[in-house]
């Protein structure tokens, strides 16, 4: 049942998720997932986030965040997350657990930094004005204050932050088998993955 | 902007999920949305659930689940719980935080019993099969073992679980509004709730 895979650099969960992402491409909304973290509480929270592709040639989930939204707290407080991520098409669910990373511009690593600027450089107008808008989850501001300048492409603003998630476990389940198919990948060491085959 | 709502049984999030649920019907996986859970480690568990209605004329959201899953163990451990909804045909989401309550056969409270009775009976032969299924996440059983004689559907079988979610906070956010519309929702006490026009 078990299969490891010394060596490569590429997980063996990126080539079903990569033709997931293919035969979904139509739907905008399938680069959409769901980010669960735990709360200083220790109780869940669970958004909807957009996927901005991988880290170069790692692995690496990009995402961003703002840093006043309480996504942030959760983070610094529990780093851990599960992904949950349903193709609507293709009716195949990936349940990516990891740890995040927050880059902020704060962050010292110079390369993360440049990802960092090269994110916000590759953001639409309308989603980087966004973080020009008022303080996230706070009562309703202004409608004025909603039309702020549009921020500038080339300078990241302070609150603009590339989060990152590290994959250890992906649970891969197809509802259109017969009867289901499931897998499940298990990070064994940082190049090497195990692959199993496990009931729906 | 903060508005109370005392003696009004239904709570005032589900005007807008009704709605959310009528205007996105053509799309059967409107239905579904993503349940986050603790697991007993501390760390996060996301996965998709199918949502069975609303419990009688209470505002507790039905949920199903198999004492096998490793759902079950999380929920012991930490019944805490936050729902992910979002409906691409408007493009919203509502997050739904709250208390879980496991129905399993053992359940004393007959009312509840009857609820899961009653919810066994109301899925489909293909719904209900699933739980005569070998064991969810152990190593990939025989193809036979996917094709036991299906279940009475008079008689719930011992691993099916109703699962109920009680609301305490509801978040709901519009991204098609100008710029966008959210609203925070928290139960005061168990039959008034704030209703507040947030920042997006």
């Amino acid at each position: 049942m078990c299969e490891s895979l010394p060596g490569i650099k590429i997980a063996p969960w990126r080539s079903p998720l990569a033709r997931a992402l293919h035969r979904n491409r139509s739907q905008p909304y399938s680069r959409y997932f769901q980010l669960a973290t735990v709360q200083a509480d220790g109780r869940p929270a669970n958004r909807t986030v957009v996927f901005r592709g991988f880290l170069g040639d790692t692995n690496l989930l990009k995402m961003i965040t703002d840093t006043r939204s309480q996504k942030l707290d959760h983070i610094l407080h529990h780093p851990w997350a599960e992904i949950c991520w349903y193709f609507t098409i293709t009716r195949e669910q990936f349940r990516i657990a990891g740890e995040l990373t927050l880059i902020d511009g704060n962050h010292l690593d110079s390369e993360l930094q440049k990802a960092r600027q090269l994110t916000w450089q590759d953001l639409s107008d309308n989603a980087r004005v966004q973080f020009a808008w008022p303080h996230p989850g706070k009562p309703r501001g202004d409608q004025q204050a909603f039309s702020p300048p549009l921020p500038d492409p080339n300078h990241a603003l302070p609150c603009f932050c590339l989060l990152l998630l590290d994959p250890v476990k992906v649970d891969h389940l197809e509802l259109r088998g017969e009867p289901q198919n499931r897998w499940c990948y298990l990070r064994e060491n940082p190049h090497t993955w195990s692959t199993t085959a496990i009931n729906p």
